[in-house]
């Protein structure tokens, strides 16, 4: 059985192959030939100091590839208040100051565990790829401009990946820290060669984009809706950074995903499965009453996989404002990209192998 | 991080400690200190020749001590036909004909990983150490004959497991296969020191029993409704085994959880989660119209955990026919044994230590 970490994954995986395996698992999902389980959050309040204990899980598998990958976050994690926004942080706990999140990957042809990696740079290639393979439905063909919010590693993914889908000329960037903004725009005209200019304030990064991106982690908006102008695609990591009025000033809107909240068990709520997004109030609150979640208007939107497969058609014209909501991950997008990452190393023969034999058992299970 | 194989759970794990780890878990999950993921099957009918993959997995989390256990089966499956009754075969296809089972378990202190080891000997002793904990507020204190059906890997968990709880004096056994049933006499004499008697038809099992335990593979009703005598306690590995009119014979019922049937997800179903058992049906007919689920009459009775926390009393009588269901897994229950096992193998310097930062990363997940 194979162990990678992320450096070896971040040599292996490209744009090109990112998107190359997205889109056939799409296609398989649209088929009736994948399938996923939706992710889940498991909450205990009481068992660490630093703030609530989270363990997220979701799970897909594929045909073709014969694989299924298994990716769980073992997460401290605390809400924070910043400049007036609610963030929520993941607190390195593990180790000397490290996160846990992991893919394992299995056969479905022999059931035999294939890998074991960190998730942490296929979870931005799989966000990022997932928002540029929508963009390449939905984004005008001569889109050039891309405007972005966020200078984190959800940002620095999707840059290069929109990049893969259009022949993006130029880049403007916002996010609140001059230091990080700054820095963000020089890693980025590295690794993309196109000029990526700085704004001071978060409207101008509107001023004349194709595609819009908010790659944050605010849970309040970012995209303001009068920003949108005829013409534009935009997209979010979290439906929460665009809000209601800016998805509503869509003239065509997809999602990832139908399934738009991840099911969450909180120790103190009993055995219900209490499905919103981000149950802050929920587990800081303590036991109590659930408030009935209101499906967003959004909900029935075509999904990628509808776009991919050609069954809903993408952008008509080029006056069209059109949305992508990245609303939810998907197990199976660790399966795509898992599966591509595993195949390479194994031919170029990368990574740590350990006894496959410590993870398989003589007795009827 | 550490590695165990069930050579060395098996050396480490013992009913008493079992029985422990048990009763605490579920006194936790009754004072909502405890939390758990339902199990979920997600299949894939077409990567395998041998059969239908299916990929299962559960969680559970615990206050104290600190941990979430994440418990995944990658298996290859076949429904056979057998002596009138359909059974459910997991094919060990893995490696060089084995199966694939682990327990992950992580610190809900920090998020780290703490150890991973195959499932198979704490599955069989959470399961009948749960039979047991039922047993010990359901069956008659001075219970001494134990009945049992099957003679396999749960069986052999549930006649140790039942000597913990009550002094039981003597055995009676049938199982379809002569050489299996005579095999398992003999092993179980050995372990639990009290006289095991094999029996040539079923009925006679019944004969005397004061707990009657159906721990086999098979789908179909394994203890008939006359068999059950005044001051019985009856219980099973699966509903099935007992039958609507066994269990409506009992004048007292438990069950282990509510939720009674995994959340399947089928490939060719859609994104449709499916509340059944065994899809057998579903699976073998491939994409179609899902029969609405009618919950059977028992999903309402008491749940075991209210029986450790004592909101509900266990029997009242000599003269009472008892019943517990232990109708579906729950991922505390791994957690519960995982964490006990775990820390006697770390304070006995058990198992291989793999480095624990392979599974830890430096990037914000």
């Amino acid at each position: 059985m194979l162990i990678l970490n992320n450096d070896e994954i971040e040599s292996l995986i490209s744009v090109e192959t990112s998107l190359r395996f997205l889109e056939k698992a799409y296609s398989q999902q649209a088929e009736g030939r994948a399938v996923y389980r939706p992710r889940t959050d498991l909450y205990l309040p009481e068992t660490t100091r630093s703030g609530v204990y989270a363990f997220k899980s979701m799970e897909g598998g594929l045909t073709d590839p014969p694989v299924v990958a298994l990716r769980l976050n073992s997460n401290v994690i605390r809400w924070e208040e910043r400049e007036g926004r609610t963030i929520k942080r993941k607190i390195p706990q593990a180790g000397s100051g490290k996160w846990v999140g992991l893919i394992l990957l299995f056969s479905a042809e022999t059931g035999e565990p294939l890998a074991i990696f960190p998730d942490g740079v296929i979870q931005r290639w799989r966000v990022a790829g997932t928002s540029a393979l929508a963009a390449r439905y939905l984004a005008r063909e001569n889109a050039a401009t891309l405007g972005i919010f966020g200078s984190g590693w959800q940002a620095g993914a999707h840059v290069p990946m929109m990049c893969g889908v259009r022949t993006i000329k130029r880049v403007r960037l916002y996010s609140p820290t001059k230091a990080n903004r700054e820095r963000f725009a020089e890693e980025m005209e590295r690794k993309v060669r196109v000029p990526v200019e700085v704004v001071e304030r978060a409207e101008e990064v509107a001023d004349g984009a194709d595609i819009l991106v908010a790659a944050t982690n605010a849970i309040t908006r970012v995209i303001e809706p009068q920003w949108l102008r005829p013409g534009v695609h935009v997209t979010c990591v979290k439906d929460c950074e665009l809000g209601e009025e800016t998805i509503r000033r869509a003239d065509r809107l997809a999602i990832h995903c139908r399934r738009f909240a991840p099911l969450n068990y909180i120790a103190g709520f009993g055995d219900r499965e209490i499905e919103v997004h981000d149950p802050v109030d929920l587990v800081q609150q303590g036991s109590g009453s659930v408030p009935p979640l209101e499906p967003p208007f959004w909900v029935s939107a075509p999904e990628l996989k509808d776009l991919v497969a050609g069954t809903i058609p993408g952008r008509k014209s080029d006056k069209e404002i059109t949305c992508f909501i990245n609303n939810i991950g998907l197990g199976l997008q660790f399966a795509a990209l898992g599966a591509g990452v595993y195949a390479d190393a194994k031919s170029k023969g990368v990574g740590r192998e350990v006894p496959t034999d410590w993870f398989l058992e003589s007795v009827h299970p």
